[in-house]
């Protein structure tokens, strides 16, 4: 195993044993018990546990924010960039749930250089959000609703979707595609 | 001030209390000192911390219950139906928001006992609003959408509300009873 492999099974570990019991109760200590190695090697790898958890909620938020920026300046209608933001979310909930959960359970723990970048990237996100509801409003594309009341109540089940999907393996995930959207943009009445 | 008067003022200052520093971390002596009355005098109305707990998360339980129970048997149609539960949520939210957070927060630290009585009340009302979204899918009043994926973003939403509507005054509570029941039953779409 070449050393960057090493690297992400160390923070692929960490993210496991930090969503199980919270970045506070998980040790350099533990992660190496966890991974079958001595503590004393982690550190060829990894400089301090703050630095895994930097590493693991930075990585998630720019990554919602590298998608959205992809997905802003595309020339398709507001419910399109809607209904492709909305599946990010579940492709990123079923295949980093760890990482999710670890973002948003602890980012609080971030120092406080990393929170802040943590903050202005969750605000840059929101902002961009918000200006595609904006727009699509502005366009006639999308109902006239309170714009922050849309923003909360879109995001908030977003984020919280971690949650729900790891405890309710009965929806599959062409189905959660196909509804989630349905639900949060078109609504359950005609 | 006569005897329930009293009781009622030490659950209220408690909530706000529990609220701000959460429940484990709120002594009976930083109650006191909060109403400006002798520890020991609190004994006189109530005989624990957890006795306390236990009325707020109860109370917000059972109101929330007895709400739903009062919505299902009405000859309305189902979206009728879901709007005055929003509204409901909204009330509360505006007006027992320390009770709301409390619930939320700290409903871990019950006893044993009380916590079951908790989320068997929890149950009963998911399954009472499930109920609903039922039946208005079987009669075409809702669309059919996965009811699983209904129930969590429509909840979701409204639980998390206490936590956003404290934060963002912008927004006022008439605007917030048109368009929360527009986003989560109407959507964003035509």
């Amino acid at each position: 195993m070449n050393k960057n492999n090493r690297r992400e099974d160390i923070v692929l570990t960490a993210a496991k044993l930090f969503r199980k019991k919270g970045y506070n109760a998980v040790s350099m200590r533990d992660l190496a018990a966890e991974m079958g190695i001595k503590a004393a090697s982690l550190y060829n790898h990894i400089s301090s546990k703050q630095e895994i958890l930097a590493s693991i909620v930075l990585s998630v938020a720019k990554d919602f924010v590298g998608h959205i920026d992809t997905v802003v300046p595309q020339p398709i209608a507001s419910i399109e960039k809607l209904t492709s933001i909305i599946h990010h979310h579940i492709e990123l909930t079923a295949e980093q749930t760890d990482f999710l959960a670890c973002m948003n359970n602890d980012w609080i723990h971030l120092d406080e250089e990393n929170k802040t970048l943590y903050l202005s990237l969750r605000k840059e996100y929101e902002a961009k959000f918000r200006e595609i509801l904006r727009v699509g409003m502005a366009k006639n594309e999308l109902k006239n609703i309170h714009i922050e009341i849309s923003v909360f109540g879109i995001l908030t089940t977003l984020r919280t979707l971690y949650v729900w999907y790891a405890k309710k393996d009965v929806v599959s995930l062409k189905t959660l595609k196909t509804d989630l959207p349905r639900l949060l943009l078109d609504g359950l009445i005609d």
